[in-house]
């Protein structure tokens, strides 16, 4: 297999790691935790591992024996840069346990260990792996683990394989199951403990306890590299507004991170457009006005970033998109009977005076997209809704009523871009190998100490890897309970963009002479060998928000 | 004004340069030279500038005493990386002439000398753009220089700010300009040398004398970063196939460079397509194959390079656009009137029967497209088109098609993918920021030499930079006469991808065994500190070309 000199020389970086995991460790436990809410509903659903202490690792002064404990380890969900580095660490950790211990992956994600599929992962296999992206060594896959049949069916190859513990690498929903599986095993005594591992680009899964998801890091720092390239492009040539979406349907983290690493005219943040209550035509509206002050000042270029799940945050698209599923879901049959060219005035028609308002003030090609594929729900597929190419051609529009009313001149050509897969798989960052590394040698170290329902914990992770903590969090103290179709279920709470936290502070404070000036910084590609400063600083948002 | 850390580190970059540059030189020359076809045209048209020698500079034994020369410099055509290094090696290539020697750069492109809008480039603000991104120093622009009204106009502000040389930094048709312009200034004895720089991300500035054209480096390896995370994405998710359109509408050599750099499935090379006067459903057809292959194997994933000028070199639908072009000039009003749902019928019935066909069988967006927005020239945009969707889609038609005739089964999801503006501006790669600076640092040599009509020119790229030689070449000497706009204009060649050319060759042993596995590569993000197998290297045309 032919390799990439990067590729190459990436191989033999060895990560940082905490100066507490690097001989053998003690777990000094904390006080008994309680859940973020609903206390009575968590503790009754999870009996066996509610109100477990939080743990930190120390070094050990005394040299402990353990007995070889044979793991699986499962990737859950989207891609994120480090995942490979995870099992790493966690092999390298289980091997430190014992050399007789052993790594089994399952592939494909959690349908992996429902469908006995799996490979054992041995030191060979992992040497390839090491400090690169994607999560190809096992694969990936989004079956969710929750019924009894799939935990079940999980342990019949668990207990085939003598495996004692299984470390899930996901997102919020990822290790929301972990726990549930971890209780189930505990309750009927199966002798598995489960560990998760919190992974995602989007970074809404962080809290009092887990500073930051991994793959976070690494995705923006992509993502700014080629938002600033576009930038330089833009204040050289001067003559196109950019417009450009960035990944993370749930929360807006990824937006404002990149838009705090390259100073871009304007930031769109679906948070705050929910919590003020703004239209579409609010966002345009503003958008547009920065558009004409940039003119008038002679400037008819710059840049806008735009989270994916933007117009899920739109409270009037929200009701609108609500309505749209219902009423297709009834009138499927005589929707389909209609002539194409009809379709837009039938649906006018048929929707409720405001939905249809706003039905009708969207480009032609968005509303239509609006009433076509539907998922396997049956609901709109908000996803393939290009809202890059909305804003940019609503901004367009609005523009050119205003300069049919006198109150605009200048030029507005637009360019749209949508970065997503380009972040999810590149080669890890120092900060994300290293992270991850620790993630995975320290879930092993949680194995050791017999834990289970935890989530591995690095944490202090804006200092050097050297002073970074390692220890455990039960999942339970993340949960809470939420509707969810239809169901009060316990889950782990998504961390959306707070408007009054650090991060969206700083931005907020800046914003207005971003969008007036042009103080694009260009962040440039992610380093690996140069000085610290340039190659070991963790994201904008995770500095902002441990600032003391 | 805030820095990125990498802004920050690399500004104090040295770039590398040729050992003959690096103190006084000597202009060595060769025998007088002839245009590379039609030579007698081509010496009529430019008596003053036509045979003139080739240069190579060495070392000089004596040191010479250099007046000081003021000197202008114009960036041309579409932003490519490393443009302020050429400026910068210039600037200080002058100070080495003579510490009295200034810069003047006109703004905003070729129209800033015939408008009279220039700065004059200081030390101070120099060293704020040595190893950066983008033509924002002085800004670029199309403005094509062609009239004699543009060459008297441009003489004054040089008079005026007694600039005795002038150096134009562009594609094939801004140094085509170039030598209509020394031509003309040496016609009227104006006292201003000319100088020309190759620059092009596309690669196609490129000939016997001419090894490549700066920023090609640079924004390949950055295309091909991105690529190679989205294979990684591709070959863990294992779900979608990725077409990704790259940036080059004249020549492909963008694509095959980074086909080479990550063995994608497929890659398609206009020339290719061009040569073997396929259609879009053969090119549809192959594509479609590989996919239904790679399903047969299991993989229902991968990836498919398309070079963005793909639907210019299919003969069919350069007839069909022609066709079009005519018919829609000559029958707009009628067209105008059409209602929307009936246009499409309505083209159909008007074309020439292979012409409808062609336009019957592409989607209906694209069909649809074709038929709208026109350039000012009253032709279709072509830029327009989205290829990437068209292709996805129309591969996407026919595998439905062949799974309806029981030759397909398998699954089919795309994503589609643009990169173009993300890599224009990015940082100079080390090749292209070694590179830009010796083009810039040789032509104030050739400046200094008195030479006009000349192209800086920096050869034995291959070789480590102290080992490049430096010179220059008549502009002449790579012109052939071609028609354009329907007259005989003389212009520089365009390179195109030669089929029996190395770097094509070597794609074509090795695609079948790309499109059936998955070899991918992933080169990872520019390095600037690392080993220098990793950060020095120049792109694999070169290396193929340049190999003995």
């Amino acid at each position: 297999m032919k390799k990439s000199a990067l590729q190459v020389a990436r191989a033999s970086y060895m990560p940082k790691m905490p100066k507490a995991l690097r001989g053998q460790v003690i777990a000094v436990e904390g006080n008994a935790t309680q859940s973020v809410a609903d206390q009575d509903a968590i503790k009754n659903l999870f009996p066996n591992t509610y109100g477990l202490p939080l743990i930190e690792f120390q070094p050990a002064k005394e040299t402990r024996e353990y007995a070889p404990i044979h793991t699986g380890v499962i990737l859950s969900g989207g891609q994120a840069p480090g995942g490979h580095n995870v099992i790493a660490g966690l092999f390298d950790g289980l091997k430190a346990l014992h050399p007789d211990s052993k790594l089994y992956g399952f592939l494909m994600g959690p349908s992996g260990l429902v469908e006995h599929k799996y490979m054992e992962l041995t030191a060979d296999i992992i040497e390839e792996y090491r400090n690169t992206g994607g999560f190809d060594i096992i694969g990936s896959g989004r079956t969710k683990l929750e019924t009894k049949e799939q935990f079940d069916k999980g342990l019949e190859v668990l207990q085939e394989l003598n495996i004692g513990a299984l470390v899930i690498i996901g997102g919020d929903d990822s290790n929301t199951n972990a726990c549930v599986l971890a209780e189930y095993y505990a309750k009927i005594g199966a002798g598995v403990q489960v560990i998760g591992c919190p992974k995602t680009i989007d970074g809404d899964l962080k809290n009092e306890q887990i500073e930051t998801s991994f793959g976070f890091d690494t995705a923006c720092k992509v993502y700014s590299e080629v938002i600033g390239n576009i930038q330089r492009d833009c204040n050289s040539a001067r003559k196109y507004w950019h417009f450009i979406k960035l990944m993370g349907r749930s929360a807006s983290h990824i937006t404002l991170e990149c838009a705090l690493q390259t100073q871009p005219n304007y930031v769109i943040i679906s948070e705050e457009v929910e919590a003020n209550n703004l239209s579409l035509d609010d966002v345009i509206t503003r958008i547009a006005q920065i558009v004409a002050d940039r003119a008038a000042a002679g400037n008819n270029f710059g840049t806008v970033l735009i989270p994916e799940g933007l117009i899920e945050f739109v409270p009037a698209m929200k009701a609108l998109i609500a309505e749209l599923n219902d009423f297709l879901a009834e009138n499927a049959v005589e929707y389909a009977r209609i002539k194409r060219s009809e379709q837009r005035n039938y649906i006018i028609s048929k929707l409720s005076a405001k939905n249809a308002a706003v039905f009708a003030s969207l480009p032609h090609d968005v509303a239509r997209q609006l009433t076509l594929d539907r998922d396997p729900h049956g609901n709109v597929q908000v996803s393939l809704i290009e809202t890059e190419k909305l804003v940019a051609e609503m901004v367009g529009a609005k523009l050119k009523q205003w300069k049919e009313d006198g109150l605009y001149v200048g030029k507005y050509l637009a360019q749209t871009h949508f970065f997503g897969y380009e972040g999810r798989c590149a080669a890890p960052s120092n900060f994300d190998a290293d992270y991850c590394y620790s993630l995975g040698y320290n879930a092993a170290c949680l194995i050791g100490e017999g834990k289970t329902g935890y989530m591995s914990s690095i944490s202090n992770t804006t200092a050097p890897a050297s002073e970074w903590k390692a220890g455990g969090v039960p999942i339970t103290m993340m949960m809470n309970m939420e509707r969810r179709h239809g169901e009060m279920k316990p889950v782990i709470q998504k961390a959306l963009v707070k408007l009054d936290g650090a991060p969206f502070k700083t931005m907020a404070a800046e914003r207005e002479i971003w969008a007036k000036e042009t103080l694009y910084i260009y962040p440039g590609p992610i380093q690996y060998f140069g000085p610290t400063e340039v190659c070991d600083q963790p994201t904008k948002t995770l500095q902002l928000e441990q600032q003391k």
